[in-house]
C-alpha cells in the first residue's frame, strides 16, 4: 500500500490538510482508469468504470469497511453500527462526462471514505450504519440515463432505462444481461424508506459563487430543477443586399432579441438562472437574411415558483417579439423537472458543523442536479458544496480544488455525522 | 418554332402585354435546362448550361440577330448598326444559383431579346449595334467566380479565377483546356472602352421595394458593393445551472447584442442594409453558457460613405459590447467593394422613358450585385430594376414577375435605345 492509502497511518501529530490531502491524491490514482489515454472519461460499465469500482472496493475494505459492488455497479461500502440501525448514506457518483476533471462526484465518495477510515481507526461509533457508496451513473453520458446508481438504491429505478441504448446500440437491458444481472437483483437494491437515517452528499460546487466569496464550502439550501425548452422561429429569407430594413422578418434578430430578454429576466432574482446554450441559423449564408432559427432555452431556480414565474415572462416576451417582428414562433417544451429542497434538520446540521469550523455558513441552491435530488422524500437529505477554482470550470480538466478546501469538507463532514442524533 | 418565338408573328393588332407574355414564356422553356430534375439550378459550364447557351444563341439567331456563344460560354447576339458605329450592350446573366428563380438574370437577356427581335423585325436601325448578352456566370456558385462573363467582355477577367475549382476539384483552367480556350481567346473578349456606347440591364429586383410602392419598374442610383466580416467572439463556457447570471461571459449574448446592434445602426439610413446571415454556437448544448460564438456581417449601401460611417459605428459598438460582457472579439473583414454608380446620362435615359410610359419614375439603390457593376468606369452604365412579386422573394423558386410588368420594362428599355442618341 502507498502511503497515501485511507488505511496508512500518519503518526500522533497529523500533517495540515492530512484529510484533504489524501483525498486529492486518491482522486488522482482513480483518474487512471480512464477510457481514454489522456485524460479521464469513465462511462458506465466500460472496463474503465469497472476497474475504478475494483478500485474503490479495495480502498474502502482496507479502510475497514464492509464493502461490495452491488447488481449495477454502485460501490457500496458499510461502517456498521448496531443490527437494528438505520443507515446515513454519504455518497456521490464515480462515473464521468468526456474529458472530465478529478472531483465531480468522486469527491464526495472519497470525502466519505476518509472520514469512515478515520472513525474507524479511532474506533468512534456511531448510532446508525454509516453507508459510503459510489454511484455507478448519475451524468448520463452513455445511455442518455442519468441517476441510475442511485435511482437503484433509492427503489425508483425506473424500467424504462433498460431500453436505452447507447452510440453503438448496445442496451442496458443487454449489459445486465451479461452480468447475469435481472430486474430483481435490481429491485432488491431499494432502500426502504424506513431503513434511512438520512443522505448527505459533499460536492464540488462547479460554479464560482463560492469562490467569489472566498469560502471553502457553503451548505445547499435546495437542487434546481431545469425547465427546457427548443425554439423554433420562422421569418423570411432574403437577400441581405434588397430587402430593406423595415420590411425584413429576420428569424436569426428575433432570436437574439430572445436570447437577451431571456438574459434580462433571468439577472438579479438571486438563484435563478437562464441560459440559451444553443443558437443556430440552419443553412445560414453571409449574403442571406436568416429565415429560420433555432435556439435552446435552460431556466433553472432554487424554487419552483420563481423559475415558474420566470418562465411565464419570457415565454410572453418571445411571443411579443415574435409577433411585433412579423416572425412565428414555435415554444416546445422539453422537461420541466422540479426544485428540491435539502431537508432542514440536515442544512442545520451541516450549518452548525460548518460554523464550528470558524466558517461563515453561507447557504446556496445548486444549479446542477445531484444524486441527493433522488434520496428526497424517501429520507433527509443535505448536501455541502465545495468551493471550485479556476473560475468555477467544472465539466473540464480545468476543474480544480484545493487541499485545503476538501480538508475542510472532510473535517465537516466528520463532525456531522458524529453529532447527529 | 412555337407561337411564343421571339420571331413569331402576331398580326396587326397586339395583344395586351405581348412583349411581357413573350418574355415570360421564354423564361419558362430556357428554365428546362436545369441540372435536376425538379426547379431550376444551371451553374457554369453544366450540361444544362451549355444547353441554355444554344437555345439562347438560337432564338437570337431567330430574331435576326449574328450570335454566338463565346470562348468563356457568353451569348452574344448583334443587332448591327453601321460598321464603324459603338455598340450598346443589353446584358444580363443565364446562369442560375441552386433551386433558383425563373428571371433573376435572364429576364434582362430575354428582354433584351425580345427588343432586339422587335426592332429587327420592324426594320429600326440605330446609331449604335445592339449588342444582347447573356453572360455565363454571375452567382458564382461553382467556382465562386463571380461575374466571370461579364468580367472577360470588360476586358477585366482576372487570371486568378483559372485556379478555381468547383466542389469535385474541378478548376477553370481545367474546363477552358478542354473547351480549347487559352488566355489570350479571352483577352480578344475584351471590349475596348471607344466601341462601347453604353451598357444597359434590366433586373428582377430581388427585393420588396417597388412592391410596396405599387411601381412596376424603378431606375437604380447605384449598385452597392458589400463590406463583409466573420466575427468571433470568445466566452466562457459553463455549466447551465451552477455560473450566476452576473458571472457569466455568455458568448452567444455578446453575439445576440452585437446582431441588434447592426440592426439598429442600419435602420432608418435609406439604402443601408445590414445582415447577420449566420450566427452560430459551434457545439453548444442545451444546459452549457456558450463559450464561443461565430457570426457573419453583411453591410451595403447606395454609397460608400454611408456604409463605411455605419462598419466604423457598429464595430466599435461590438468592441464595447464584448469589452462590457468581458468576452474577447475576433473581427476579420473578408471582402469591401465600392459601391458604383450609374451614370446620369444613362439614369435620365431611363427615367424619361420610365415617365414617357406614365409612370412615376423611381429611383433605387440596388443592394445585390450585377454585371452592371463590371462595366462602370469602361462605359456609361444604367439598370432598370422590374418589381419583384411573392412579397420580393428571389433566390427560390417562388420568384414570380407578372408578364405586365415584363411588357412595360420591355416597352421602356425600347424607348431607350430607339431615343439614346
Amino acid at each position: 500500500m502507498s502511503n497515501t492509502q485511507p488505511g496508512s497511518k500518519t503518526g500522533a501529530a497529523s500533517p495540515p490538510n492530512e484529510f484533504g490531502a489524501k483525498i486529492l491524491d486518491l482522486a488522482r490514482q482513480l483518474a487512471r482508469w480512464s477510457e481514454t489515454a489522456d485524460g479521464l472519461t469513465c462511462t458506465y460499465f466500460s472496463a474503465a468504470h469497472k476497474a475504478a469500482a475494483r478500485q474503490l472496493c479495495d480502498w474502502m475494505r482496507s479502510a475497514g469497511l464492509h464493502a461490495e459492488i452491488d447488481a449495477v455497479g454502485n460501490v457500496v461500502g458499510r461502517y456498521a453500527s448496531d443490527g437494528a440501525a438505520k443507515a446515513l448514506i454519504v455518497g456521490s457518483h464515480y462515473d464521468t462526462v468526456a474529458d472530465a476533471g478529478l472531483f465531480d462526484g468522486r469527491l464526495g465518495i472519497l470525502t466519505g471514505l476518509i472520514v469512515a477510515e478515520h472513525l474507524n481507526r479511532t474506533g468512534r461509533k456511531l448510532p446508525f450504519h454509516l453507508d459510503v457508496i459510489g454511484f455507478a451513473e448519475e451524468e448520463g453520458v452513455r445511455f442518455a440515463a442519468p441517476y441510475l446508481g442511485s435511482s437503484a438504491i433509492a427503489g425508483r429505478f425506473d424500467d424504462a432505462i433498460l431500453q436505452r441504448r447507447d452510440k453503438d446500440g448496445v442496451s442496458v437491458a443487454a449489459l445486465f444481461q451479461e452480468a447475469g444481472v435481472d430486474r430483481d437483483a435490481i429491485r432488491a437494491l431499494g432502500r426502504p424508506a424506513g431503513t434511512l437515517r438520512g443522505y448527505l452528499e459533499i460536492h464540488i460546487e462547479q460554479g464560482p459563487v463560492l469562490l467569489e466569496r472566498h469560502l471553502p464550502v457553503g451548505v445547499v439550501t435546495a437542487i434546481a430543477g431545469a425547465a427546457r425548452f427548443r425554439v423554433t422561429i420562422r421569418g423570411v429569407a432574403g437577400h441581405a443586399g434588397t430587402v430593406p430594413m423595415p420590411l425584413r422578418h429576420d428569424a436569426a434578430a428575433a432570436g437574439a432579441e430572445i436570447a437577451l430578454a431571456v438574459e434580462r429576466r433571468c439577472s438579479g432574482h438571486g438563484t435563478l438562472v437562464g441560459t440559451v446554450g444553443q443558437f443556430a441559423v440552419p443553412n445560414g449564408l453571409i449574403n442571406v437574411i436568416p429565415g429560420l432559427c433555432e435556439l435552446s432555452l435552460d431556466i433553472r431556480a432554487g424554487d419552483n415558483e420563481t423559475r415558474d414565474a420566470a418562465i411565464r415572462d419570457i415565454l410572453a416576451a418571445a411571443e411579443a417579439i415574435a409577433s411585433r417582428r412579423g416572425v412565428s414562433i414555435e415554444i416546445a417544451e422539453i422537461g420541466r423537472h422540479s426544485a428540491v429542497p435539502c431537508a432542514p434538520p440536515m442544512r442545520a446540521a451541516l450549518a452548525a458543523a460548518v460554523a464550528r469550523a470558524g466558517i461563515e455558513p453561507f447557504h446556496l441552491a445548486s444549479g446542477a442536479g445531484h444524486d441527493a435530488a433522488i434520496f428526497a422524500g424517501l429520507t433527509d437529505i443535505g448536501m455541502l458544496f465545495v468551493r471550485c477554482g479556476n473560475g468555477g470550470v467544472s465539466h473540464s480538466p480545468l476543474e480544480t480544488i484545493t487541499a485545503g478546501d476538501a480538508d475542510v469538507a472532510a473535517r465537516i463532514l466528520l463532525d456531522v455525522v458524529v453529532n447527529l442524533p
